[in-house]
């Protein structure tokens, strides 16, 4: 009578507290949830997300899964979450999946993008998607950096201190930037899995080393204490994407635009 | 004691009520002259602009002119601008112009440029800048009446009966179509003047030519009989924008991205 059905979604976290459901605040899950519930006569639909997205954190390619009735092919479902969600929410695909499926379990690895604009004159059209760092930056030190990170590792050093996980231990697969517009930078990261704060703390880190406040060693330093007090500040939500999270085949293969291998702009 | 300057502005125009200043509604030029004004002690500052946008519409190369105080050189005065005036409205360049510099009389052609998504599935990052119509598309039978269209004509067929202009014959030099992305097409329009609501009236009549609703000739028959009634509805404001203002070399140049030649995405 249900059937695990797979949801992928886009959506501009701006006007969000987060993906994680929270008492009277507009969170993308809670939206989600109640717009299947509309769907299910008022009965509750759990949803479960691939990466608890931060308040203003966006997504290209969120995964969620749920319960649905039978009654509803998965194209409709699409479309009838598409049309009763707010339009900062897009639906991107919706299919039926093994019962088994776990959207964050059954993910294999996630890529999150953050964009710094260096650019001097701001652009009031992507605002909301950069954050704006309009300074002279040393690009090969920010780069030698990055080239330290990727490994399997503890990340206690780029975690928050709130972060309620024990096991700090992540495999970073990849971490690089790319010039997607001039002065304009995308910073991908690939991990199987990422820590509260994580992608943010790395950020703001490469950018203290930019600006010559930190050598690019001090990440090494950072990791091999395990010491946060020795990381850059945390950089701000607006900046963050979850691009792309990847799944076998069977699952449904990666979500997103096209992972890491195209950033966007 | 006071100098001409004049500025380049974008701005995206969701949350405002058009360009041209009326009482307590935030409008661009609004906003622009309280900045002035509070750069010059409280005393009023006259801001003309080279296009009135419509409520709801954006500009990447809006230029805008004014009598500054000697005392702020042109790129201090973008920046205080800049800082003063909210993110949605961004100071691309100040220069000094000679004192007879009028934006809007000065202005040799504008170029307008339409947003059309035909994409299946939203975009919630580009849902504020463009107007989704997710149908087939009869793309050669919009091509054909983009055609029929450039030349000096009088344009009261495009134009809203409101418009209190009585002289309607402007000089279209260029209207085309161009694919920016899979199924989303730009429409630029470039010409000496326009009137109001006149690329909006363009644009809904080409998207009924699309889905085939009437036949291309029909631009011939709205033009020649300078009959609005026969046009289709007037697309909506926030697929619009006002891309570029061309000038002599003299008066600087022409504004924004690269005009006509880079539609953007």
């Amino acid at each position: 009578m249900f059937r695990r059905v797979r949801l992928d979604l886009a959506y501009d976290g701006t006007d969000f507290a987060g993906w994680q459901v929270q008492p009277d605040r507009p969170t993308v899950q809670g939206t989600l949830q109640e717009a299947l519930a509309r769907l299910h006569g008022g009965e509750r639909v759990a949803v479960r997300g691939a990466g608890r997205t931060d308040a203003g954190v966006h997504a290209h390619g969120q995964v969620a899964d749920a319960l649905v009735a039978e009654s509803f092919p998965a194209e409709a479902l699409r479309r009838a979450l598409d049309a009763l969600v707010p339009p900062p929410i897009a639906l991107l695909a919706a299919r039926e999946v093994e019962p088994g499926f776990d959207a964050r379990r059954s993910a294999l690895r996630k890529t999150y993008r953050y964009l710094v604009d260096r650019r001097a004159v701001p652009d009031p059209f992507r605002g909301r998607f950069v954050h704006r760092a309009p300074f002279p930056a040393d690009l090969a030190a920010i780069d030698d950096a990055l080239r330290r990170l990727p490994g399997r590792r503890d990340w206690s050093g780029f975690t928050a201190a709130s972060c309620a996980i024990e096991d700090r231990v992540r495999t970073l697969e990849e971490a690089r930037r790319v010039e997607i517009a001039p002065d304009v930078d995308a910073y991908l990261f690939t991990a199987d899995g990422f820590l509260t704060h994580m992608v943010r703390n790395l950020v703001g880190t490469l950018l203290e080393i930019g600006r010559g406040r930190f050598e690019p060693r001090r990440v090494d330093a950072i990791l091999d204490g395990a010491d946060r007090t020795l990381a850059g500040p945390t950089a701000p939500p607006h900046g963050l994407a979850l691009l792309s999270v990847a799944y076998t085949e069977a699952d449904g293969g990666a979500s997103g635009p096209g992972g890491a291998a195209d950033p966007l702009w």
